[in-house]
């Protein structure tokens, strides 16, 4: 459990250095992020170095026993490189070059991008790779921010027709797996393919599967080129990389394979403000506090992304300036927000950042320092968390490494999966049902009821758990096939798992496809329904709505929930259940608390806001309700806080 | 009174086609329509013709005493053909490409593409003009799907000048025709024309309609080019095109004159789920059977285009995919769907489409078969209507091609214009105020009046009504004001008419312009309000609203409503009257009882949601109310079904 | 107080112009514009002149003794100079050029339209200069209209370079200006700079904020273009432009300078109908005569942007045709908006246009008389206007120049500035918060106080005042703090108001920069919030919400409105307050009834729906409210109307 902070001396003159590095380490900060926009400074004209500032930069930190994150600046090209290689620029869907002016200007199919990509990295990394205080590089920023994963320049089409050959290898089973005949849609060669934006109608779903599905992997070789360099140069030190959140564009289990730690950048009121995922009553109600579940879900998400190691890199500090509305946190919510994501085992957590920049783009972000310098807000709860930290060291005997050791729980886990996103979101058939929400409102009933949850990719082992759930796992590969068949605890299987083929064909014996043997249904047919009818469904398992979805199945399993003409909507036995429509809040709790109970696992309803987090013998409370709540659990000694909570209340309790 | 279904043999395996054949004809299917998205099948490589599976699946087909519809595959041109003339793509209104990916990426003004129609057309009719399966072709499919009727490529401007050359002669009778004076906009010369899109603000409203009307004519004449080779080499032919609901882009009148039928594409549900013409109220009441008067008004409106002849070339079978929510049908609406075409003299009613496809765009809409082969639900209403027909022929002792030829019942007519709904979406003036919507909510209040209605072309015979509607016939011909001074049955004329020119001038007299003799007024403002402002309106035929457009008109015909400032607002006696405003749905309905009640006609007011049509003898009941309902005529006798039908319930009596 | 109107000689055959001006000379119409959009008809081909129509169209005004408003035709340039000159068209921000077929086709930085500009202006003037009729020139017509000051074409790339190095002379003082470090965005030379659209996220502000001063600093230079042509070749005519409502693109300030009388074209219900600064309440309330204060606040903007001098260049004079929905003013309403313009201080009222034309965009717009040549209802208002003014004349003794003359009550005065609108409006923080609305609301406020208000720029004498709001003053300059430092009299400053140097950098001090000596206070940071959280708030001063915005200052001033958590909202003492935040309606009212009490005037609460307004000694009332209401001013005497008045009533009273 450490406090970094993210950092930008080329904003500030030399002369203010020490005196930075010296209040970091005062208010307990132990790492700092610099350098991952800083490549005009670095190389204001092609081919000439100014290192000399960096030099000065990583040895004052270094001095004050700061660990140095190192970015690599490609997320940043100057303007000099962008006009010797125009066709490095990305392309938008509706055709437009996506111009020098702001950040992200890069395709990541250009060739020649990349090459320059690999100079300066190379670069970089020869200068600092042994340096003593850089501890880890994060490649790049933020991959995929301001919707730059799709693009439509000539760089990604033949990035396109490259990868398809390697795939298909002949254009004929490229005609057949996406079924080109249907609209005589054939190509001759590879040649003749071109992407899928502009089309008069909407593009084969194949087509765009395969292209969102290339242009992740274009992502995965792009940051892969710079892990090597950073591996050759740079031993024993972390690499990562920072994720973003509700953001599904590329596989980050992929690019989470090439690195050492995940991270991400959390604002948990920026998002509340602009995701429609949100209703207006809770964009209202935790207005100031974000929402409970925003941290929490992508702590675990990216956990399992970093193969059980997570930071975070950016952590809102105060007001942010890029969302429609951007309020004031709630006094303490900075607060809230650390312990959340370190009860989910994140090892750092940085702010974004040290001081709010008085130019520029983010000028309205804060800092933990104002632009005069002087301590905002974020800076005492920070300084808070570090004594805290201190705290709870004392009262465990553990430090601050071992604390963040601490096991997780392991017993129940949520599988998330890139690609079926990808699949579901291409043809919703209902248009609110999108695959992130749906895990995420599982994710939420799941906490509601106390329970700890591990976000896992579709290769993770599930040994371990009691409780499995698949929200809409679209494809079902050979080999997760097998490990379901495997699997010993409780099963869920959401609607339109097993639905497509790994082409987005409909299975040959129709969906559930390759499930079937493991639950024997049939998927005959769809109900994809508006907002505005949602049929009312109960059975033994309890009463309420379902909404979006619901699927006509033929099966001899007997029915926990059916829909009032009888037709089942959750069926299963012993161990194994399959959900065949998205249900209202309200009966997804009740229907995965007796899952958990057949789990084994005793799920509790916690008050409204509030949420807990087990780890190791640890249990955090937290509160985000507007009202002050209570929790106290049984067996359990105080080591922070108060059974009773007000808003963005804290406490940790050790179990017996 | 026939059953037909689409089919693909091209998607499916060869050794299948036989069970196909067998299980439609076992459904009592007798028509298939196939082909018209084949064009690669057929032409894999330029020039190089692969016959024989259409060959074959011809003759099975027609050995399994099927009749077949032919399409011409010109939908969907193959990617070699597009790269070889790449001018012959269309261009969106924001002057992007519309690219190869899906289907209808064609230019109909592209000369270059003409001319591979005429290639690829003459082939296929000599060879399958005179084969004893083909008893009718279909030119290419579904016109302007996907918005494709406006484009602004460069094909399109060269039409476009030849087009107005041809209209007006000279430049400078152009010039005076869109009063180019008004801001500058004078030509020198033809060639100076360019199209009305990407202008600063509004382009000429003159200039508008005139490309409207060529775009228009190039459909026309791209139509017109397959239908003379058809017309050559395969005599004694039907000639069909498949129009779509809500679709008013091209002249379907024009188009219909060189064809022998009219057909549609018929999905009820689709179109109430993503039309703005229903109210959110309506889309909840009738999700599952869709709004009870779509399909008749689209029947009557394209039996008029098809000169009495109409087709239903795709019927929903079940739930689709392309709308934004896609519910599954409630169960009976298939049937009531189909006898609701029959009612309104549809000879043919075919569905869309036999076998669900696993692959593609569409692999979410479902088909007669399901992906697996097995009947989907869709199945066994079809066959169900195909028993009830025979049912009826033994009842009445007529065949189903006497069945078909039950005359209509020509009393009441709606007049529809092409021309009319450009002019006046154009410049509505009140935004809400839509030619379509408008005429679709007369015959929605005629029709829940119980009257039978014809929807007729300006060119229309009026002989044989005794009541006739001009919803907003905004320019009225010498020939047209002829036979409304002839006419001898009440007659209503809605607002707007004659309110412009051919050229779309105000005429020098006002609106209503040539009508004024008829109709002893002038229209002297107009008041075009916004939603939230419905002025009450009263008088000696009722009471309620008017909304959108209410003209101010001087007159000394006697008012029959008038406004709360007592301005007129609907005048006339004896037997012609003029609505100068529109009005809510019951005052239009009440105010339709009266001219109904002047022409003689027994006007009833139905019970909720159902609906009823008069086809010689024979009346056809339909519930399409959530609720059960009861119908019961005098002097009656039953001949299917019950009085008391429940939600999508059909009757059929025989009037004594 | 003279009557003007709109004339287009060019429609209409030559044998109507002596009857046209005849009629015009009888409805008491002084004033006639004319040629502003006549560039075609007075050059059909390039170099080939048509005077002759013009100058008959002169002689035959001049004969009916009326003066004419010669407008150059620069807004319409003909088809073959476009076509000569493509590059002078603009590009939208998509980067899609606007084409010909409307009008406006041009950017403001073309240099070869520029000249083709001084061409066709030295033409007219120096046949037109000396003419006798010819009292005053409009250059152009509604610059800005159509959204056409941003252009992203290559001349504007050009001219913003340039522009840029006149500004910083070095490229490094530019990045520097501008924080380019942030993102490695720092240019090696001024030829590197690119326009700010289309980049990836949001361009720099900085860079979007000098963009926005070179467009309109191009619009002072296209215009001085003209002014000194004019100048030269038509001595002592009055110069002016047609303004807009609620547009503020570009800096009416600087184009003032170099005019003589700054007009405005107003349309009271198309704004209302389109604008989202009104409620859906609003719009209903004020359908058919606009709101109470759009056209008093903007004649007291533009009287501020034509130093003194105001005109009414298009009055609407029924219902126009370019808002979504187009009602029928009230019977009065065009009486009602011509007296409002002249207690304003206007000098003239002109109404567009005389005669309703039968063609091209603007067919649904009302004129003076219909299009068949007949007066529509708003000539009737309009000669009923002329008596008055006659008749006030002899209530007065006072002739219509005097009355022009009377002097503007000088107490109150709003600070606005277009600079700060265009800084607030690029980072709103919370997206309702605009500028422009903001001012509205205060100014509103006011009025519904009684009190007659300037709108004035920051560079205004301020002697006068005795209450001066600052609704959101940016950028304070140093010239500005010495006049406000010197102030004499109440001052309020609103939030953002000093929170921004010249380059759009948070002040080293943090706001309110260089305000904090004048206010001893500091913006710590800002809440920013969205519709659905309006804080409650009250204090010394009343009680009420918060909306939008609330700036969290630390000061020792006291609080005469707090938050519920203490925090101020509203401080000052003595002659000078700081509002930190925007207030509900209600509560701005109370909040300036204070400030007035304390300046020393008299705030009196008008009835709902009425507004006063004082001129020398003339009290000038209006009923805009749907109800009959009474307003009877102490010591005064009726010239006009009565004490009490219907909708659209106007009374005039003589205070003693």
């Amino acid at each position: 459990m450490k406090l970094g902070v993210c950092y930008y001396p080329e904003h500030w003159p030399k002369s203010r250095w020490p005196q930075d590095a010296q209040e970091m380490r005062d208010m307990g900060i132990a790492y700092v992020r610099i350098g991952e926009f800083s490549w005009s400074t670095i190389e204001p004209e092609p081919g000439e170095l100014h290192w000399q500032w960096l030099d000065e930069a990583l040895e004052i930190l270094h001095q004050h026993g700061l660990k140095v994150i190192l970015g690599t600046p490609t997320a940043t090209p100057p303007k000099w490189l962008v006009d010797r290689y125009p066709g490095m620029l990305a392309k938008d869907q509706q055709g437009r070059v996506r111009h020098f002016g702001s950040r992200r200007h890069y395709s990541f199919a250009s060739l020649e991008y990349r090459e320059e990509c690999r100079r300066i990295v190379t670069l970089m990394a020869q200068r600092y790779g042994a340096h003593p205080a850089v501890v880890c590089w994060q490649t790049d920023n933020e991959y995929g921010c301001h919707d730059t994963i799709l693009s439509y320049a000539e760089a990604d089409l033949s990035a396109f027709r490259i990868w398809l050959k390697e795939k298909y290898g002949t254009v004929s089973a490229l005609n057949k797996a996406w079924g080109n005949t249907f609209w005589s849609m054939d190509y001759r060669s590879f040649d003749e393919v071109e992407l899928p934006n502009l089309t008069v109608t909407e593009a084969n779903p194949s087509h765009r599967l395969d292209f969102q599905r290339c242009c992740s992997d274009q992502v995965v070789a792009f940051n892969k080129l710079q892990v090597e360099i950073l591996r050759h140069y740079s031993q024993d030190r972390d690499l990562v990389h920072n994720y973003m959140g509700f953001f599904t564009a590329f596989d980050h289990h992929k690019v989470g394979q090439d690195l050492d730690v995940a991270s991400w950048d959390t604002y948990p009121l920026g998002f509340l403000d602009q995701e429609s995922i949100y209703t207006a009553e809770e964009k209202h109600t935790y207005l100031r506090v974000g929402h409970p579940d925003f941290g929490a879900f992508h702590h675990d998400l990216y956990r399992g992304c970093g193969k059980g190691r997570l930071w975070i890199m950016e952590q809102q500090p105060g007001p942010v300036n890029w969302a429609p509305h951007n309020p004031i946190p709630v006094d303490g919510a900075v607060r809230l927000w650390t312990w959340e994501a370190f009860s989910h085992g994140a090892e750092l957590v940085s702010y974004f950042r040290w001081r709010q920049a008085p130019f520029a783009q983010e000028q309205m972000h804060a800092g933990l320092l104002r632009p005069d310098g002087k301590a905002a807000e974020g800076a005492s709860e920070a300084a808070q968390v570090a004594q805290e930290i201190a705290q709870l060291s004392l009262a465990t005997g553990l430090d601050a490494d071992e604390l963040m050791a601490l096991p997780e729980s392991g017993r129940v886990a949520l599988m998330f999966d890139y690609d079926a996103c990808w699949s579901l979101d291409i043809q919703p058939q209902s248009e609110a049902y999108r695959y992130l929400f749906w895990c995420y409102r599982l994710y939420e009933a799941l906490r509601e009821l106390g329970l700890s949850v591990d976000i896992i990719p579709p290769s993770a082992s599930l040994d371990t758990y009691e409780l499995l759930l698949l929200p809409a796992q679209v494809h079902i590969s050979d080999e997760l096939l097998t490990r379901l068949n495997q699997f010993q605890g409780v099963l869920l299987i959401g609607p339109r798992s097993g639905s497509k083929t790994q082409q987005y064909h409909i299975p040959a014996n129709l969906p559930p496809g390759p499930l079937a043997d493991l639950l024997p249904l049939t998927v005959e047919r769809v109900d994809a329904l508006p907002e505005h009818t949602q049929p009312h469904v109960y059975g033994r398992w309890g009463e309420g709505k379902l909404c979006h979805w619901h699927e006509q199945i033929a099966t001899k399993l007997p029915s926990l929930l059916v829909d009032e003409s009888g037709k089942p909507v959750l069926v299963g036995e012993g161990k194994c259940f399959y959900l065949a429509a998205c249900l209202d809040k309200a009966l997804l709790k009740t229907s995965l608390a007796k899952l958990a109970e057949k789990a084994g696992l005793s799920a509790e309803y916690l008050p409204s806001g509030m949420r807990i987090r087990q780890r190791g013998a640890l249990l955090f409370v937290f509160n985000y309700g507007a009202k002050t709540g209570c929790f106290q659990p049984d067996n359990a000694e105080l080591l922070l806080g108060s059974a009773t909570l007000s808003t963005a209340g804290v406490a940790i309790w050790r179990r017996h």
